[in-house]
């Protein structure tokens, strides 16, 4: 049966197929997304997931807009307006892909940094949309390339990760994120905040989203994948009500509400006594992670090698000398180190303007991480 | 900011609508397709649930396509072929959101029974398919017309529920199941056969389903919301793998995977000991509720009024003399009762060929459906 036009369009993720390799116990994987497993605060899931089956109401069909003790604390958390409204999603995934199928038609424009979130790329690809790329400087996108963009290409949408951006860690500093919400309210274009990394903090000062200089013009997607559990697959989109109430029509027909259950764990999470210290226990772990990982390289990689620094997030930047990232992302697998090549964050027919390459350093052990960078120095000095 | 052409097309729900008054608790509301609370297996659910929070790699994240013990139980129970392959989705209704998304390009046909699941006529709506009906009799859709409407239409799809329709609870006979499968084959159309109601047969014997009777010509949707629980919103689709492969890759983009712990929890339940009098005893409840139901019309409401005879699932279809459904319904909650006009279950410019109603049974107390059908008898003698 053939497939419809959208679908044939969508890529298979190189990432997925990279991970497969992975799986090889001899191969130390810095090329995933992945939380550290040991992370998930398990106490508290045990004690709330023991009370969550006495109350026979969350096994029910729900609303699907979320359960509504869980709304309300967005609206306090997140200290919505009154005309503000949240959408619970499955997964923040799931709300990039009702904001592309409610808002983009075929070769509407949208507007990314370069490169992006890959799962971003395909929703935009699956919804047929015109992807205007923007260089992603190390404080976030090239200012000037974003203006010429806005006013010449007139995109309906900005998606952004302005907060420890996924490939490549930047965080925006206040200057650019102002300069951005000016430039989305000149030229009427709606920003799409996607902020699944802005809890991992671990150094350097919060900043103000974006979309609070701007909230009549932003979208914002918050996800519970990065501190809380990506398997129980829960995020949430917040905005005024007229961004909202349509995605909220469209998910009913997508698989009417999110698990009732996996929300009410959720909810009891947030507002357990000891989040905060669990919260604070992450921060600290990958603030480790991150330090070993950077420590490791600048000891083992040659000084053409850089890493972008970083606050926070899942993902260290590793600059390299102009070569082809593909084949050398190949060449490292076979010396037992997975990682994801810069390439692959471009939309398909886009190419990468350095070489570079993602590395997590959130899932793997301490001597993992150094074992894997002193394989890559091995790899890079051809010695194998 | 303006929405896209699909979603346009996508008009609210009037069962949410109606739902919503209903919540009035002077209201008696036989309009949901709400299973009954108390036959969700809660003792069952909790031995399960204080185990899964001991499993911390369910809840990192997981693979698309499902987990792996679900996937393997799936394989077994539903006696795949080695060349099929299931996928779990959030609830049924992502099941026929990805279908759509997958295989219907703006105005390909699809053939849907008339009245239809409203669920279903959403997704295909919004996929912007041309929607053909086809008139459902006692025991299946006509047959002259199906076959007309294959050769002069060239569908691609046929959507069907062959076991307690909804709305209407007719359960296909055998002859008709077999010639079904015939007409798919000769006019190549691909069946799409949604299946949430075939555990909950009460009376009369277990008919193959269609899809067994050209497997290569089908793709099964099967809903955990029925005898599980709808909250945790977890169903399947099965089918040859050249049909489900794709949706794999869909359904990366929309949600990456659904709840891992929820899909634990389901195979915990389904494997359990006491699963099979779990079964027994929701059967047994929605049989004498459908009892009581049955014999308050015969009882209390003309002889004009027919309630078609059914053997299992949730609703009971009662047919009316010609009327104004819509109407009728609104003058009916005035009086206490909440029911679903046939009209609703006709896509937008469609008309129902005659006036009837749909009774949900399982979700009220006896005595209260006793005093909705007399307050329907009340209301329908005009003597309100």
């Amino acid at each position: 049966m053939e497939l419809t036009q959208s679908l044939q369009c969508l890529q298979p993720s190189y990432i997925r197929e990279i991970l497969a390799v992975a799986g090889d116990p001899n191969t130390i994987s810095l090329a995933g997304g992945l939380p550290a497993e040991q992370s998930f605060p398990m106490p508290i899931f045990q004690s709330i997931m023991s009370q969550l089956a006495n109350d026979s109401s969350l096994f029910q069909y729900g609303p699907t807009q979320g359960y509504a003790p869980l709304l309300d604390y967005c609206d306090q958390h997140f200290s919505l307006s009154p005309t503000d409204q949240s959408l619970v999603t499955t997964g923040s995934q799931q709300g990039l892909d009702l904001i592309a199928r409610a808002y983009l038609n075929p070769s509407d424009g949208i507007v990314m940094e370069a490169p992006s979130y890959l799962g971003a790329v395909q929703v935009f690809e699956l919804a047929q949309a015109r992807i205007i790329q923007v260089d992603q400087t190390s404080d976030g996108p090239d200012l000037t390339q974003l203006e010429q963009c806005f006013a010449q290409h007139s995109p309906k949408l900005f998606y952004a990760v302005p907060d420890f951006h996924n490939p490549t860690g930047v965080c925006w500093s206040l200057a650019v994120r102002k300069q951005v919400a000016q430039l989305c309210r000149r030229y009427d274009v709606v920003l799409i905040e996607d902020a699944p990394y802005r809890e991992l903090r671990f150094a350097g000062e919060m900043l103000p989203m974006v979309s609070e200089l701007c909230p009549e013009q932003a979208i914002v997607l918050r996800s519970f994948s990065k501190y809380a559990s990506p398997g129980i697959r829960l995020g949430v989109i917040t905005g005024e009500s007229h961004y909202i109430h349509p995605l909220i029509t469209l998910k009913q027909a997508s698989d009417l509400h999110s698990s009732l259950p996996m929300q009410a764990l959720l909810l009891g999470l947030l507002t357990h006594d000891h989040f905060p210290q669990h919260l604070q226990a992450i921060r600290a772990l990958y603030e480790s992670r991150y330090k070993i990982l950077a420590s490791a390289i600048a000891e083992y990689l040659p000084d053409s090698c850089s890493a972008w620094p970083i606050e926070g997030g899942m993902f260290l930047w590793l600059i390299l000398p102009t070569c082809d990232v593909n084949t050398l992302a190949k060449t490292l697998l076979k010396n037992g180190v997975a990682v994801v090549p810069s390439s692959v964050f471009y939309p398909a027919h886009m190419e990468g303007s350095y070489s570079a390459l993602r590395l997590n350093f959130t899932n793997a052990e301490p001597e993992a991480l150094v074992k894997a960078v002193s394989r890559m120095a091995s790899a890079l000095a051809g010695e194998v």
